[in-house]
C-alpha cells in the first residue's frame, strides 16, 4: 500500500497513520517529499479493509494498493495458459473454438436445424438460452427446463457440446445436468451468490464481462469462482457500455490482449452482443482471431426475422457458413502464432 | 413502432415489412419521405419481440418503439405519488426520510451505538449490511443471519425500522423476517431471478440503480417487481459509472427530477456511495433535498477508520449530527414545496 | 513520483530505474515489498516527462505522480476564494450570480426583449452566442460581429454585462472589445492555442468543462490561462457525456463541491446544457444553489419554439421569472452559508 | 422528421404542431397510435433548427431526424472508396499504409534516425509532432516551426511523406508548407474554426476521432472540411474515453467496420494512443488490419525511455521492425480481400 498524506497533514496525523499501519501488521516506510509525506506499507493481510480504514483517517489524501487483488487467476500464479477440456474440445490450447447457436431455444425444430447447420459449418459447440435475462418482464423469458431438454436432444443428434446460461444459484444444479459449460451473463458478473454457487460445481464456467465492469473486476469475479473451488473458468469479452450508441456496445478488443498478459484463463469474444448488428459480426470476428482470442460466440438463427430474441444481431445459416469460410485463413495464421508461442515456451 | 427503411431498400423489401407488420397484428401507415420510406405500426402486443424481428429484416435501417416499455410504474398509470408506509414512517409523502447506519453490521455494540446516535439525530430508519456484495472474495462478506439478529436487537432498542440488503432469491424469505425494507444493491438491479422473488414478498423494496443502468432500465426493473405482485418499490440514485475517477461514482441528481416526472414511485439518494468521499456527502445531501428527492441513505459509523467496509465515505456520529442540523432549513423548504404541490393537486 | 516495478523485474532493471531517476534530478527511496519493489522519487522538475520516460523503461509496471499537476489554480496556492469583479458584479463572493439569455443572438428585437426581461427578473448578466459551435456545417453558425454589436446595444439599454463565446485565437481581440466575460465552450476546453491567447487578454474567462473532461483536466486548462497571464477564470459545470441518453448530458453536481475544495476559482453551473430539457432546468438550478455553486447560466428565449438553437432547453420569459422567484429562498440560505463561511475564515 | 406527441397532448397542441411543420415547409403525415399521436414531416430544409423548434413546443415528447445529417462524406453520395494520393502513396486503395514516427520531433538526429529506420522497415510516411497538444502548460509544447524544418530534412533524406499536427486556424498555412498531410488531433475534432480553415487548404487532412465523439459526430466534422472545399479527408480511430482505465483509451475497432459502411473516406487506426501501452500495440495493429482499416499510425522512438512525450506507448526501432514482419501475412490477407472487393465492385 502507498498512502499519500494531504499537503497540510499535521505531524500528529502522520504519526497516527504510521501507528495504525503497524497495528494492522504492516511495516512502515516513510518518504518525505518536497510537498507531502508518502508512506509505504509492506506486509500481507486483508488489504482492502486496511486501505479503506487508512483512507478514512484524518490527513490522508489517498491510499492505493500495489499488489494485484487477485491471485489464482493471475499469470504470476500460473504462467502457462489454462486449457479447458470439454466433450473432446480443448479451449485455450492450439485449436480455435467457435460456439454458435440462437439467442433463445424456441422449439425442437429450430434448435435441431441450427445445431446441425452450425456443426456442419465447423462450430465446436452449440449455444442457446433456456433462461433469458430480459430487460422487460413482458419479454420472452425462455423455455426454462423444457429448453434444456431440447438442448440435450440437439447434443444427442449432433454430438455438439452445450453452452447455456444459468441465472440463479438455485438453478445451478439443474442447469449443470444438461450443460457442458455454464454461461454467466453480463448482468450477473457481480452476482456474488451465483459466483459462490458456481465454485461448487465441476462444470466449466463461461463468465461474460459486465457491461460496465473493468478488466480487474472481471478477473476478481473469476477469482470468486476459482477461490470457491472451480478452476475451470473461461472469460468472455462482449462489449462494454459507453456513450456511443451506433453499436449496441463497444467491443473492447484490446482487453483480450491485455487479459492474456494478466491471466492464464482462456478469453472468448462475442461479436454478436458486442455490436448488436449482423453486418459487423464478421469483421469483428476476424479482428478477434487476429488479436489472439481463444474462440468466438456467434448468434445464428435459421430465421432471424422470426427470432424470439436478438434477431438483428443473429446471422442466418448461410451467413454463418460464409463467415466460417472467411475466417479460415485468419484461423490458420492464429494456429501458427500459437504453435510458435508453444515452442518458444518449451 | 416507427420503422425507417434503408435508403436503397427495394419495393419488395418494403412490401415484405408491411406484410410482416400486419401478420404481427399491427396496422400499417407508410410515409414516403424525400429520401426514404418510414412505416408506422400501430397496435398492442409484444413490442420488443416485434421490434427485434422487424429490425432483422433486409432493407430495414432501424425500428424504434414509441410507447414507454413500462406500465405500472409510470405516472400515466398513477398520477399521484406512491407513499410507502413502514413502521409509522411514510416515504413519498410530506415527510423527508433519512435512513442512516454503517456499511456493515460488525458487532452488537457497533450497531447499537450507531442506531441510538442516528435515532437521536433524527434518522427515521437504520441501514446496515448483513450480506455484503464485495468485489473480492477475500473481503469481509458480512455477518449474514447473525447480522440480521443484531439489526433486530437495534430495532428493539431504538424503535427504528430496518433496511438491509438481500443478494439472492434463496435468501428473500429469511431477510424479510428481519427487515422492514429489503434493499437491492446496484450490482443486482438486473438480477431478474431476484426481482421475480421480490414480487412474491409483501415487504417494501428499495431498488438501487445499477452503476451503468439507464433511467429506463431502472424503471423496467421496478416494473418486474410490481408486475410480479409487489407494488411497494422505492428507487434509489447512488451514482453511475463514468470516465471521471475523482469521485467514486458520478451522482446523477437530474435523474431524480426526471424520475419524478416519469414515475409515481418515491426516489431516494445515497450520497455516500455516489461520491465515495466523506467531505462530499453533506453538499450532495443538500442538493438532493433541493432537487426534490424523497429521502437520503447516509453511511454513518462510530469509528470510520476501523470500519469493515466503506470507511472513507462514512460520516462519524458528530459529522452526521452536524449534517442533520445543516439539512434542517433545506428540509423545511422541501416541506413547503410538497405542501404547495399537494394543495395544487387537490 | 511513485514507481511500481513489475513482479518479475530484475535487479538490473531496478538499478537502471534508480539511476535514471537520479539522472533526472530526483532523490530515490526504495521500498522492498512482499511482492515487488516500489521506488519513491522526490524532487522538483518536469514531472510529466519524467513519468512518461520512467514508465517506458523495462521492468516498470506503472509510475504515478503524487503532487497535483496544477499550481496557480489550487487552494494550496491561494486559500481564499477568488472574486471576479465585472461591471459592478462580483462573482465568487457573497452574492449569487445569475447569467441569462438566448442560445444565439438572432435579431435586435429578440436580444433587447430578452435582455430587458431577464434584467427585470433579477439576472446580473446577459448571455448570447454570436459565434456558435455547431455539430453540423449546415446549422446556423451565428451572426458573428453583427451579433456582438447587438449585444452591445442590449448592454447600453439595460446596463447588463455581456457574456459571449469566442471560438478561435484569431477572434479573441475582437470579441474582447464587446464582451465583459469571454466564454470558452466545452468543445474548446482543450483548444490549447485558444487558451494561450486568452492568457494575453485582461477580460475574465468563463471556462466550460469539456464533455468528457475530468475535473483535473478542467483545472489544467484553467492553469493554462492563468500561467499565460490572466488570473480571472471562472469554471463552469455543464454536464458530462455518459451512457445515459434520457438527458442531453449528465450534470456532475458533486464536481462543484469537489472543485471548491481543490481550487479558489468560482464555479458556475449551466443547467440548460447539462440537462437539455426545459422541465429539468428549475430543479437542477435549485440543487446547484444548494451545493454551493457561485452562479448559474440559464438559457432564456422570448419564443423557444422559434429559437435558432437550443429551443428545447430554453425557458420562456414567464418560466424564467417563475424560476427566479422559486430560487429566492434557496439563494437566501446560500447567502447565510457564505456569510458563516466568511466569518469563520476571519 | 418523426414527432411523437406526449401521451396527454391536447387536440390543440397537436394542431399547432401540424401547422408549424407546414409553416416550416414540410408535408405532414399523422398517425393515430393506440397511446399517442405520431407525426411524420417530409421535406427538405434546415432540419436541425426545425427539430429543435418543434421539440420546444408544448405537448411534444420528442422529435427525431430520419435522414443522415451528413451528405458529402456518405456512401450514398459516393459508393466507391475515396483514394487519397500523396507523394506516390495511395491511401484507401489496394495498398495498406503504415505511418510511423515519434510523438514529438526533438532533434535533427532523433528524427533522421527514426525516419531512416521506419522507411527501411516498410513505413510509407513519417509522423512527428512539431506543435503538441499537452494537458499541462508545463509540459513540452513542441519545437514548432523549427520542428517542421527538421521534418522537411527527414523527408529530403528518406523520401518519406510527412504527417504532422496543426492546432490553430492561424497556423494552417504555415504547417501546410511543410506537411503532406495535416493531422487534426482528437481534442480539436470539434474546433470548428480550425475545420473551416482546413476546407480552404488543398492538403489532405487526417481527422482523429475526439475521445468522446460519436461516429456520427466524426462524420459531421469531416463534412465540415468537405463542405468548406477540401474533399481529401482521412478518418482515424484512436480510442475513446470510457470507464476502463487499464488502457489509456478504449479502441473502438468495430467503428472502423461501421465507418466503412457509412462513408467512402479512408479509415486509419492509431493503436499507440488507443491503448497507451507498448505491449498492446502489436495485437491491436493486427486486429486493425483484419477488420479492414486502410492503414496504421504507429509511434516509434529510437529511445522511448528518453522520449519527450508518449514514451510508454512508443515502440523502439527493433520492436517496430518486428511488428512490420509480423503484420506481413495479415496484410497479405487484407490485400486479397481488397482485391476481391474490387473485382466484385466491377
Amino acid at each position: 500500500m502507498i498512502i499519500s498524506m494531504a499537503l497540510h497533514a499535521t505531524r500528529e496525523q502522520i504519526d497516527q497513520v504510521r501507528e495504525r499501519i503497524q497495528e494492522l501488521g504492516y511495516k512502515v516506510h516513510s518518504i518525505q517529499g518536497e510537498e507531502r509525506v508518502v508512506i509505504g506499507a509492506v506486509g500481507v493481510g486483508d488489504v482492502t479493509r486496511c486501505l479503506e480504514q487508512i483512507e478514512a483517517m484524518p490527513g490522508v489524501e489517498s491510499a492505493v494498493r500495489i499488489s494485484a487483488p487477485y491471485k489464482f487467476v493471475s499469470r504470476e500464479f500460473r504462467s502457462v495458459r489454462t486449457r479447458i477440456r470439454v466433450n473432446g474440445i480443448e479451449i485455450g490450447g492450439g485449436e480455435f473454438a467457435v460456439i454458435a447457436g440462437p439467442g433463445s431455444v424456441e422449439s425442437e425444430s429450430q434448435i435441431l436445424e441450427t445445431a446441425e447447420a452450425v456443426a456442419k459449418a465447423g462450430a465446436k459447440m452449440l449455444r442457446g438460452g433456456a433462461y433469458k435475462a430480459r430487460t422487460s418482464p413482458y419479454d420472452f423469458q425462455g423455455m426454462e427446463e423444457e429448453g434444456l431438454k431440447l438442448l440435450r436432444k440437439a447434443k444427442e443428434a449432433t454430438g455438439l457440446a452445450i453452452l447455456t446460461e444459468v441465472m440463479s444459484d438455485s438453478d445451478v444444479d439443474l442447469v449443470a445436468e444438461y450443460a457442458d459449460i455454464l454461461q454467466i451473463g453480463a448482468r450477473n458478473m457481480q452476482n456474488f451468490s451465483l459466483l459462490k454457487a458456481l465454485g461448487r460445481t465441476t462444470r466449466p464456467i463461461l463468465l461474460k464481462r459486465g457491461m460496465s465492469s473493468t478488466i480487474r473486476e472481471l478477473l476478481m469475479s473469476a477469482e470468486y469462482i476459482v477461490a470457491h473451488g472451480n478452476p475451470n473458468v473461461l472469460l468472455c469479452e462482449r462489449g462494454i457500455r459507453t456513450f456511443e450508441t451506433a453499436t449496441r456496445n463497444t467491443c473492447d478488443l484490446a482487453a483480450v490482449a491485455l487479459l492474456s498478459e494478466l491471466t492464464h484463463l482462456p478469453v472468448m469474444v462475442d461479436p454478436s452482443h458486442a455490436t448488436g448488428r449482423r453486418s459487423l459480426v464478421p469483421p469483428v470476428a476476424k479482428a478477434a482471431v487476429a488479436i489472439g482470442a481463444d474462440g468466438l460466440l456467434i448468434e445464428v438463427h435459421p430465421n432471424p426475422e422470426k427470432a424470439y430474441s436478438d434477431g438483428a444481431q443473429s446471422l442466418s445459416i448461410p451467413q454463418f457458413e460464409r463467415l466460417m469460410q472467411d475466417l479460415g485463413p485468419h484461423i490458420r495464421l492464429w494456429e501458427q502464432t500459437r504453435l510458435a508461442e508453444g515452442s518458444s515456451a518449451v
